[in-house]
């Protein structure tokens, strides 16, 4: 046995069965064990920031841990924005980095990079990376890195393997391949917060990971239900159960003056898997944090927790496991027509987005206003794109989404912006024959910036600021851009075209994009980061 | 003045004058000094790999800095794979980041890396990086980076750029902006390496870096004259002089076997700016040198010294200064007919390459026989995009050669594959009406990975491992994936419609796009991996 085919082995143990590609020459060893390895898929993306994207998707879809193959420093690096993302969603994901051999890259070869190595940038994005040193540790690497992914709220794990530990002999990996255990929340502090929610203070329950979905949610809900805590979430979700017969949470906003307008009567959090709200980014006299200087915060647990250990225990203490809960109700919408807008985009969703989807969004400043108008759709999950901040999320991420889950209808809210960054995930989804409809929330424009430039400038903005924040010039003809890659798509003008669009994309199956030309007006934020109103 | 105004001052006094931008929130009082700043131009792309591409080129061709304006630690790490390449290049850079205030970065908002900084990243691939820890400081920082980026070849320098050293009072910057002087090789190494040309051993110059074209070409055509040694280049030069009444240099082959053969008789090499020849990869049971371990490899002067005045003193030193050199003869070149191919492409370009022209090279495996049939061609510069190994350099590169040499003909040979990785890069050049050519060499393949798979597969490669390498899935249309971002284009599917249609493209000016449905056969170079012939 090869150290390539024992680390394929230590993978496989782990139930490890979908590889989000893009492969090099120092990976060819890989392939072809890939190509032999029977039960695993190989799905090749076109640029390694697709490749992480997707596997972050799939990860949160499928529950356990993406597997991605990734070539040297370079093939790395450009996967780095995506696997950041998915290090703040706490997503499990197991990186395969083929790397020069041992004993070459000391001669320092055109891909060693002139003032580092590849751990270097794995470790900014890893919760735990490692290089291999001979064929044997590549496949013990592989064993850890599988059981480190599944801990706690999960974990980005990386393996750096130099070509040399692929082709020399290897003994066989260990087989115990269960996660680690994470650490329970001590008894005491159940207690404590036991006491806390119902010590009559205006009290908030932060929910974050994956909290936002599934039976972490349900025990939250009873919890709110018991006690009058409100149930809040992290302002970027890596998967939020929501619509239709769910628990409701309130997202705390983006927007720092719309948080702190939003959480200005808190007394208390209590962090569970989130961290302590502040703004995105510091601006010049402003506060950071979106809470009153005055409200406590208590962390209960933190995302190395077993999380749902924890709720389960605080519910046990509460008395509250047969709690009934108010669930979200069906809001009803009527089919919109005129202008096309993120409003009325909104509505054609909340209407038409089935039961049991998937919607990934990305939609920038006007997802803002489609998550507001599709809280009482139909039952679906909601995955936002941005959990690190970085762009360029959303089209991989549906891809990843959708090769989890095949028969469930994926919806992506795209920004153009934001899209462009990633625009090569368009033809995965034409290879896979992914069910996705990407929406592209066409504004010809970086809207954030220009609401953030609004911050700092006195006067207009001119011509010159303008054109570093405008995308028309010329404008992206996303209808032809998605035909170039093998998907079809149509474009739509008008709140009825879309509508009509919309329900038409549903009822068929595989990948399309709608062009959604939208008029927005971002008057509202400037008057609101300006303080203006 | 604050400390943006103070950095862009430093900046502008060091002659930076093209700012290759995609900024975000935390660049917005960056964005409006640059909007204020006069003769700073802004040029937006739509992904941070496609900024530091399209600076490197521009670096490369204005022989001054470029500078870049990038957003955060995932916007940073979007560009690393080209900065990888240009630092490879010996470019001149200076990157300007973004980042969260100092006092709000331990509060880990979004953009915060789970296991590290951006400077961490930044130290990879830059020569030199730092981050700032005042507003004064950050105009000393930008004043330095200058100063660094144009020592010696040429260096990549990373300012990373808090938002609260933006905004706080500044004092002014020095303005002291020439370049660090690099180090002069000593006259007893001269005089050495004068006495070893000319003892009668077989012998190679390696010229790297910037000494393929201008002066140290022409310095190194005398001594190659006056010795009769022999001149050779790096595989993947950052810019190479050639064509016709150009200085004759032999590139060292990128295939291992090839570069065996072609230097196995060769006792002597001297490097100048250039590295021992290695294999870009390792393989099993292979050696990795380039050169038989008989060859004695002497360092005459490393990129860290100042190169042109070496080869000005050994030129001296040899009393070579007036040696006639025997210069590249025009090559004549039928217009071709039949079926589309490398060669038939390579016969194209040699006929109809302007004088004068800028020709970026990212053709991959097709690429290396239209270079064999171009040396011929009318005087033109040659860029190679994978000066690192990384691809997706070859648009960004056309994009900024071309807005350093607005008057040049750039002509971009673009592999499928590769193009993809950047293909955002696209959009740019109609922005900017670049006047570019790009030729996509269509093979739907990464060609290059089967003949690499061909070096450690038994038998064939099954469906799953050509799944892993084959781009016919669905196959691109880049004529609409151009015509999307704005960028005309026609497709050719035999030697005479290409030969047309790159002859008017050749007569009008801005931004066209030809895909070029080529027939190829990797046979020989899967037998030369194998060593089957």
């Amino acid at each position: 046995m090869n150290g390539a085919q024992a680390l394929f082995k230590a993978l496989v143990d782990a139930r490890l069965d979908t590889c989000f590609a893009n492969p090099g020459t120092s990976e060819m060893q890989l392939v072809y064990e890939i190509g032999r390895t029977e039960g695993v898929r190989a799905v090749l993306c076109l640029q390694e920031n697709t490749v992480t994207g997707a596997a972050d998707g799939y990860s949160r879809m499928a529950e356990k841990p993406a597997f991605t193959l990734l070539h040297v420093g370079s093939g790395f690096a450009n996967g780095i924005a995506n696997l950041h993302n998915a290090g703040r969603a706490n997503t499990m994901m197991v990186n395969i980095v083929g790397a020069n051999a041992t004993y070459h890259q000391p001669r320092f070869p055109e891909h060693e990079l002139i003032n580092g190595k590849i751990i270097d940038l794995a470790r900014t994005v890893s919760h735990w990376a490692r290089e291999a040193k001979s064929a044997s540790d590549l496949a013990v690497l592989g064993a850890l890195a599988c059981r480190y992914a599944g801990m706690g709220a999960g974990k980005i794990c990386t393996v750096i393997a130099p070509t040399n530990c692929h082709w020399d002999p290897a003994t066989e990996p260990p087989v115990t391949m269960t996660p680690f255990e994470a650490p329970k929340v001590a008894p005491q502090t159940i207690a404590e917060t036991a006491r806390l929610v119902v010590n009559g203070k205006k009290t908030g329950m932060v929910l974050g990971s994956h909290l936002l979905h599934g039976e972490g949610l349900e025990l939250a809900g009873k919890i709110a239900a018991k006690t009058g805590i409100t149930l809040l979430g992290e302002t970027f979700p890596s998967r939020l159960a929501r619509g239709e017969g769910r628990v409701p949470v309130k997202l705390i906003p983006y927007f720092l003056e719309m948080a702190l307008k939003d959480l200005a009567s808190y007394e208390q959090l209590i962090l569970v898997g989130a961290l302590t709200p502040v703004a995105t980014f510091a601006y010049k006299g402003k506060p950071v944090l979106k809470i009153p200087e005055s409200c406590q915060v208590i962390t209960f647990a933190t995302v190395e927790h077993d999380l749902l250990a924890a709720l389960r225990d605080l519910t046990q203490e509460l008395n509250a496991l047969s709690e009934p809960v108010e669930l979200t109700e069906k809001m009803e919408s009527t089919p919109p027509s005129g202008v096309l807008t993120a409003e009325s985009i909104g509505k054609s969703l909340c209407s038409l987005i089935p039961e049991n989807s998937i919607l990934v969004d990305e939609g920038a400043t006007n997802g803002l206003t489609i998550f507001e108008l599709t809280k009482g759709a139909r039952a679906h999950d909601y995955l936002s794109a941005v959990c690190g901040g970085a762009i360029g999320g959303g089209l991989p991420l549906a891809l990843g989404a959708s090769i989890a889950c095949p028969d469930r209808k994926v919806i992506a809210l795209q920004s153009d912006g934001s899209g462009m960054y990633t625009v090569q995930a368009l033809w995965s989804r034409a290879r896979e024959k992914a069910d996705v409809i990407v929406i592209v929330l066409k504004n010809d424009d970086y809207a954030i910036l220009e609401v953030e430039l609004a911050r700092v400038r006195e006067g207009e903005a001119n011509e010159k600021m303008q054109s570093m924040m405008n995308l028309n010039n010329p404008t992206l003809q996303w209808v032809k851009i998605a035909e170039g890659q093998g998907v079809p798509g149509s474009r739509a003008e008008t709140a009825d075209e879309f509508h009509q669009l919309l329900e038409s994309a549903l009822a068929r199956k595989g990948p399309y994009l709608i062009e959604a030309q939208i008029a927005q007006n971002i008057q509202a934020m400037i008057d609101l980061v300006r303080g203006s109103k």
